[in-house]
């Protein structure tokens, strides 16, 4: 947790000395039990010490404890005048993966800062991962993935549990004209080799769509479906890495690339 | 685990139709249960199904499984004829992290192919990370790492108790006259203007050394030292990565790059 992100509710007396470049608040309320055991056993925080909060869809920034019980932590001072990190231009679509892994993996793309995540069937996403009760707590994990990074605007994310339909009739307005990458251990073409391929990389639009199988990859008939939309096949080498470990080296070319 | 590696001593009774494109064994011997497991659970594997194997420090290839008992699997036809991938040129300086996450980095930075780790100690490095058990599995946590990537050669890693004396006293050997980077979040470069001052980015040399933090980064002493080395201070942006995530997007740039 680099800031504690609180819902805007947390948030009231907005003073009248807020303007464009950052909002006060007479105070702001943390009732997260996770949290206040994050202040109290992580940063070992007191009364009169100042910590980083942010609002969530809104601006980062600091309040100064006031109160500080087991349930309610109190702030004054609130300003919040600092704004979010911008997310990149990219949408990632994943197979579902293993439920062991999928906080990890939501959590990591969201602190990244990928805009828009599709989590999809595929031939080797296991029937029983979509059982998963860990599928109804993306929300948690995407604000723990926000705390992380110090960002307070969520990705949107989707479930699409039928591959070929979502491909064939719905991928074509994820792609709207820009570049789909497909990683695939067996491509001819290295990602290097795709994405360097004029002079002047940094100046080279990056792909806006990037398709991730789980473990062991897309089958051969997935990256056909994928291709016929126009997708590229790239392969990372002759390594094969975890799924977390792929999306963050995959992933990573963007967040390094947009700077 | 993407191969099953064997130590050399698994393999037995070389036929004289080996030669410099690959060896051949009348057999091979699995007794860690680790390995018996997953060729059972995971794999599913009968008698005279092939399976992928290699040996430690050598080629990968394959064997057919001809006897299958809890405590032994014996293999026959076996081919050792596929040498490993290529090691990274990369020496990574990783301030030692807290033992949960030990396991994954050594497993990642492993799968990756980072030729020599050095695990030195930080501001942020906590004294009890020094006392954890899990330092001396490292071992262990390489294999699976070589198991995961399909990789024979482990790399080297060494621990360094203390940071000032091997900064000053040891570093420039390992830099060699090399370029080193720091990943510092408060620098004014970031890593893509370092890496990309040139036109053709692709034929810079990398640079052969990376020094990543603890949770929390290095503190300004420590990267004052490490500048004073020779070492360059680049930021990975306005996120805050978690460790693991950090090391595999910066890793990951030679990984892609070095194709």
């Amino acid at each position: 947790m680099n800031c504690l992100l609180l819902p805007p509710d947390a948030f009231v007396d907005q003073l009248q000395s807020s303007n464009a470049h950052g909002q006060q608040f007479a105070q702001a309320i943390i009732a997260n039990t996770a949290q206040i055991q994050h202040i109290k056993a992580v940063l070992g925080a007191k009364v009169g010490d100042s910590i980083k909060i942010a609002q969530q869809g809104g601006n980062l920034g600091s309040g100064v404890i006031r109160q500080l019980s087991e349930k309610t932590v109190i702030l004054s001072d609130v300003v919040l005048d600092c704004p979010p990190p911008k997310k990149l231009d990219l949408t990632v679509i994943l197979a579902l993966p293993r439920p062991k892994v999928l906080r990890r993996l939501i959590m990591d793309m969201t602190a990244l800062g990928v805009a828009q995540i599709i989590l999809i069937n595929s031939y080797r996403s296991e029937k029983s991962y979509w059982q998963s009760p860990l599928l109804s707590r993306l929300d948690e994990f995407v604000h723990d993935g926000l705390q992380q990074a110090g960002d307070t605007i969520a990705p949107t994310i989707r479930c699409k549990k039928r591959f070929k339909p979502f491909v064939e009739d719905e991928l074509a307005q994820y792609l709207d004209g820009g570049i789909g990458l497909v990683a695939h251990p067996y491509s001819d073409q290295s990602f290097a080799e795709f994405i360097y391929s004029a002079a002047q990389p940094v100046s080279v639009p990056l792909p806006t769509l990037l398709c991730i199988g789980a473990e062991g990859g897309w089958i051969d008939y997935e990256v056909e479906l994928l291709k016929n939309q126009g997708c590229h096949a790239v392969s990372m080498g002759d390594r094969i890495l975890r799924t977390e470990a792929a999306v963050n080296v995959l992933v990573g070319q963007w967040l390094l690339h947009r700077q």
